[in-house]
């Protein structure tokens, strides 16, 4: 029988993510069930096994017709599915993700990185569309990296490729990254980051800014920028050295066609080109200054879009 | 009949080094011929044709027993063998490296940039044995570096991946780097960097150094370093600081399984290790502390090994 339709499958650690596709990637359904942490995370995978089966037998689909199950998951996965833990799903050790959802559903199944995962949707279905080499930057709680060579994901030895945001660009930092370093771009880069940078930029000026009022997040801070506060075209300034430099030190290693911008900051638009292009092509090498630079559009969805085309 | 044997040629900015190898890559044969730049170095591929067309006559061989000819190049060469200039050739413009010397030699060409190739040859023969995941970082004039993924070389989109000695990591340079921009890598991690480190101490150091009396190389700088003159300590440290975090930048873009570093620095020997290792330990994302660090081992005829490999 003909195959004609995938799972797309995205484990975060409060819900996971599924979605629906034909094998031309269009989205026929999506829904969400809860990231059952417990025991380890033991009940994780059969859940979603549960749901996928479900599924198919409600729609009265049969095994046959899916080519296969995707599924991204947070945590170094290697080539083979072979997941060394996840802290946020309480996963230890390390096991075949893959070989566990052959066993539950009796379908092929791949799986990879979460951050690499949704790289490879927005270059499927994505702000990437057109571009084979590329590295998806997700400006959110973190810096998510993912990096897409030749069209294809690559996870690196220890499935550590694409942590760019524990590039390190600050020497005098002194506060603790969460992965143990100090003056990681994630400190400066993430939504996090430049939120960390206004609070900063207020205790050293005494300065007027619609800021001061409002709760300071990526997006006020950028729509501040837009209405022309001083204060804040100052803190985008400084985000805009930090990640500009950073991803400057990307391109000299890896040569891409395009960066991909997601996750919270993204959220702000275009403007935030504004200020990491220019600080991007004063530090990078020549040859590598007409990279592109674009927005994600699948927001949420990348992971599941990248998950289902995995197994393509 | 049987394909047995490889020409391995280098092209570099004074002599053309080329050997002569058998399918397994023992070296058989080397030699050297001038590399005419004169009018636009329009002789210099002629001149290699030449030289391989009259090995084989000399030796008797024929071309039917030539698996092809490898050949690397200094600048960026494309997945097509197409280079775009190489200013140290005095080739302007775009052609097709690979086209013209099959033209030239009737034997089947590859063609890849040198830095990239070094790099494939200290993977097949030499300090890179046994990975297929590293970078080759070449410590001599600037620095150079070689991108090796999955037992396969990554140019990168414009041919540019691998330009390590340009990732930016000081703020307050004010001398001005080859490429154009300022505070790069290579201008303190090069050979050329170190002895500018050195010099600048001396300027800002009113101290005892058995480094006064000396040239000051990388070499006779970590000669001090085991001497345990204190000056030459303080040099590496600083050589040390830039070079680790440089390439802790560099893992955490691609998680390399090793870094293998040659050039002039490189021999100086293990000793560098102790001034880069622990600062790229303290810089790097965790999960990337292991990443192994080896010497180059084939020198000058890295380029040759890993152009007869290009062929294979």
């Amino acid at each position: 029988m003909d195959k004609k339709y995938i799972f797309g499958v995205d484990v975060g650690g409060t819900t996971v993510k599924m979605g629906f596709f034909t094998v031309a990637g269009e989205l026929l359904d999506k829904w969400e069930i809860v990231t059952r942490k417990e025991e380890n995370g033991q009940y994780i995978l059969p859940d979603i096994a549960e749901s996928i089966l479900t599924y198919l037998t409600t729609k009265q689909i049969s095994k046959e017709e899916i080519a296969g199950i995707g599924i991204g998951v947070p945590g170094p996965v290697n080539d083979k599915g072979v997941i060394r833990g996840a802290v946020n799903l309480g996963w230890k050790g390390e096991f075949s993700v893959v070989d566990q959802m052959e066993t539950l559903t009796g379908m092929p199944v791949k799986a990879s990185n979460d951050a690499n995962v949704a790289a490879l949707g927005e270059m499927w279905k994505g702000g990437g569309q057109g571009y084979r080499n590329l590295i998806l930057v997700t400006l959110g709680t973190g810096i998510g990296g993912g990096v897409i060579l030749d069209g294809k994901i690559w996870t690196g030895t220890s499935g550590s490729a694409g942590e760019i945001g524990h590039i390190h660009v600050e020497d005098s930092e002194k506060e603790i990254c969460t992965c143990g370093n100090y003056g990681c771009l994630e400190q400066y880069g993430s939504a996090t980051g430049i939120v960390r940078l206004a609070k900063r930029y207020f205790e050293d000026h005494d300065v007027n800014s619609v800021l001061k009022t409002a709760d300071i997040s990526a997006k006020a801070i950028f729509d501040a920028v837009k209405a022309e506060d001083t204060a804040a075209v100052e803190i985008a300034k400084q985000f805009g050295e930090y990640l500009g430099k950073g991803l400057a030190s990307i391109a000299a290693v890896v040569d891409p066609e395009a960066f991909v911008i997601g996750g919270g900051v993204s959220k702000a638009g275009e403007v935030i080109f504004e200020y990491v292009r220019p600080v991007f092509e004063r530090n990078v090498f020549h040859a590598c200054r007409s990279t592109a630079f674009c927005l994600a559009t699948l927001g949420n969805d990348a992971g599941i879009y990248g998950a289902a085309k995995l197994v393509l």
